[in-house]
């Protein structure tokens, strides 16, 4: 298939007038072919209207149907075949296996939501049937949860598939009815438009309206800043940084009609490692703990920033364990050079920090992560909080604590997290119980004697938390809960049968669960 | 019981120390005793503490110790007896049989959340088991619907019980494990006072810490910013003007932490009379819709403020009997002096507009409202947009359209709302389906026959819609619903069975609907 840097507006393929950019191969340190041209305000305008005028119809599909429509841009995925992966692997400096790994998840996604579609109990479908003899009779109320509107989504640059083009944010969002605009990620615009150019063909084979899917090229904020700002424009999904994060959060707040934002941010995911599990388990857990910090060159949002225990040898031999294992990895190439640049600086400020040890730290080679393990107390850690930050990367910082109180003041501080990771033996569990309400507030998935990196895509899954994990805590963006951000209610009441909905017509034609006079049931 | 004119924190009354201010009796245009202290920043900031420090131990009340708090909340409020009502009548205006309503329907909101809370199935409660032998193994995942934090509630001016001190915000609240500081509504704080008190009495009688709820007491905008911006405070609940909504909004959004609001605003509920209705029923359309403009002296937000229809004979109808039936109703007392002077306000401006028509307008009393209907074409309410704002009273404007494209062009225009009324018959089936998908787009409640004024506290009652009609369209006030605004879902992953929260444990304890690897299962 030809990569032609064009962008995809309506379904087809055209230039932007807005200037142009390569993409970068950050192994070969080189720029890529073709050049992709940048949209200009006229385009993100003609992509946003025509997303607008393509909602009404798209919502009205059938669940069925669009359940055909994802597994279809699924199999169009596939259909582009291994050009797909050497792409993203020079855009993204990836390795192959990863990346055929994301490529399977991100076809797995689409055939979940479909799968969710065809259960039907996401519509949330509740009738309260009309008591006429009532004083005063109550009408006949029936609701269902329906999309919100079209939605611009940002692709990330960490998961050039799982998490961009067709990736958790787009399948959500089409599984809810919602058009998507999508804004493609510079760092990775080949494989973005390989993939829109599937998204596009299985709208055309689903016969939807072509204003269902748009990829918009660029770089630079002036893009994403018009996008968000677009009347026709209705939700965000966005995964990055948390100073793009909140800057799309401020355009969407300001707008006339505000509308809601889901950015994931940042986070530094505390592993906490409970006295009994260090005193029994120090040594593995620190091994453990290195190749999840080492993982894709830690450029995972779940990668394991902080490390919270109570001091003494057991610290002290995780910390070796821990120093040991990474003083054994490689520096290994970054997504991009700016993520590069960021997380060598992010090193270097831990580095020359006054109140931080350093444990293990590779030397530093150009556009590449080498891991870094810090160490501090908890009183340093409190009071600086300049140490509290994400560095996106394969970097760690381990706070010793006095005790568990401490430990809990330390919990107590922290901003909203993905994840927190308890390290327990039976002999914690009581410690645990007392630090698990304060981790309940804090974060949106909490893991006992595992690490964080890996995100299971299923119906319990909550990769989410509060700010500035998220921008909106109320939500996961990974797994079949992640339909819930595109998704508003709405009743009918006294409406005639043939003008309702199918899942709320009294045979219940689609077979689905719903909650009649509040109890749930299939009649 | 004596009204003391105190705020109530940490369970204990207590002076204001910022100024007093006394309730006003809008019937007999007269102060009403007692003076009420205004609470000062430092009295904000400790109830707001309080409501943190006893979240965690609020959540972590079972369900059933939870629904009895709340149904001890209704018997405290019953308990007060005749004084309730009477003081009610005073500060509001409003007459005993509505105000004995509205207590049996704040009554209800709380045994219904209580229902709910002991039915089990609001947690969302998701289990994926693990799948060991998988590759990569699958981790056991458990999820669950867990509160916010505190809420800042804001009463509002036109439901003294039903939507202040203990109404759908505050129950909501309770019943997702939240604490609640509640601002009381400077038109009825002696009312306030009399149910703050008696939600103090069953915090105490259940054993609950004190933090669990606050009442503020003041005017203007600063009590309010404050609140909102506390960083305890985890979201908010508001019923009032859009301008009030919009500020809260903004607040909100500036802190450091941004924390969701849910701003119940402006809506002027269009009504819809498609043609064969109106060849039908016109006379009798026209006068149930008047009796509906006048309920309540216009004063609910589902007060029908604009209707759309095609111009002929039918319509001509319809204003004639809708005139008529409104010039035999009286002017009278309105809630508040500033909501008079509004009313009075909006309605001179549609009444020297240079597009618009007077059909009927009872003369001004000086704190009355009295009922208006005007007129104008579909050409000129698309061409002036202060046509299209809230008047809250009891003035609608009629907007007669060309044809149907005319009127779903009309529809098109508007802002978010929380209802659309169909008046149709079967011969309008057609047309209506067409104007449907609109509707569902700009509206939370579609009705058909029947007029918006009425709203069901039940399980599929959607109180809410797009902005401004509230701040967050997601949302639902009123229903059981309205419990999903203040929750947020957290994940266990793998977690021993001792340490994971009750409903989400193995032999489920609590005997309610999970979703257990995808299917809905009370196993």
């Amino acid at each position: 298939m030809n990569i032609t840097g064009e962008a995809l507006i309506g379904g087809i393929a055209e230039r932007g007038s807005a200037g142009s950019f390569q993409a970068w191969d950050p192994n070969l340190q080189q720029h890529i072919a073709p050049a992709f041209n940048m949209v200009d305000r006229d385009q993100i305008d003609r992509a946003c209207r025509l997303a607008g005028e393509a909602f009404d119809i798209f919502r009205a599909t059938s669940d069925a149907e669009r359940a055909h429509f994802l597994e279809t841009v699924a199999e169009q995925i596939l259909a582009i075949g291994d050009e797909l992966i050497v792409r993203a692997m020079a855009e993204s400096g990836l390795p192959r296996m990863r990346l055929e790994g994301e490529r399977g998840r991100t076809v797995g996604q689409l055939r979940l939501f479909a799968e969710l579609l065809r259960e039907g109990s996401w519509r949330d479908v509740r009738i309260d049937t009309a008591l006429p003899e009532r004083t005063p009779p109550r009408p006949d109320l029936r609701m269902q949860m329906t999309g919100l509107g079209p939605v611009a989504v940002f692709a990330a640059s960490n998961f050039p598939l799982a998490f961009s083009v067709a990736g958790g944010d787009t399948a959500s969002a089409f599984a809810a009815g919602c058009p998507v605009v999508l804004k493609a990620h510079s760092a990775h615009p080949g494989t973005s438009e390989l993939v829109a150019r599937a998204v596009v063909r299985a709208v055309e084979q689903c016969g939807l309206p072509a204003g269902v899917f748009a990829l918009l090229t660029g770089t630079g904020n002036g893009i994403g800043q018009a996008l968000v700002a677009h009347p026709a424009i209705q939700a965000v999904g966005f995964t990055g940084s948390r100073s793009g994060g909140t800057a799309l959060m401020a355009v969407a707040a300001a707008r006339p009609q505000p509308i809601p934002v889901y950015a994931e941010m940042s986070s530094i995911n505390p592993l906490i490692l409970m006295p009994q599990a260090l005193a029994a388990r120090a040594d593995e857990i620190g091994k453990g703990f290195a190749a999840s910090l080492v993982l894709g060159v830690g450029q995972f949002c779940t990668n394991p920033g902080l490390v919270l225990a109570i001091d003494g040898p057991g610290l002290d031999t995780f910390c070796e364990a821990a120093s040991r294992a990474l003083l054994d990895t490689q520096a290994a190439t970054m997504l991009t050079q700016g993520i590069a640049q960021s997380y060598r600086k992010g090193v270097e400020l831990l580095r020359g920090h006054h109140a931080v040890t350093t444990l293990a730290c590779l030397e530093h080679v150009e556009g590449k992560g080498a891991a870094a393990l810090f160490r501090t107390s908890a009183e340093h850690f409190l009071a600086h909080h300049e140490l509290h930050g994400e560095v996106f990367g394969p970097s760690s910082v381990v706070v010793a604590c006095r005790d568990l109180a401490e430990l809990r003041a330390v919990t107590e501080v922290l901003e909203g997290q993905l994840t927190a990771t308890l390290q327990i033996d039976e002999g914690d569990y009581e410690a645990a119980r007392a630090l698990l309400p304060v981790l309940e507030r804090k974060v949106g998935r909490i893991l006992a004697n595992g690490f964080p990196t890996g995100v299971e895509v299923s119906t319990a899954m909550v990769h989410g938390g509060p700010f500035p994990a998220t921008a909106d805590g109320r939500s996961t963006s990974v797994g079949t809960g992640a339909i819930n951000r595109f998704l508003r209610p709405v009743c009918y009441q006294n409406l005639p049968q043939a003008l309702l909905p199918e899942a709320l017509r009294d045979h219940n034609p689609l077979g689905i669960w719903r909650r009649r006079d509040g109890a749930l049931t299939k009649e």
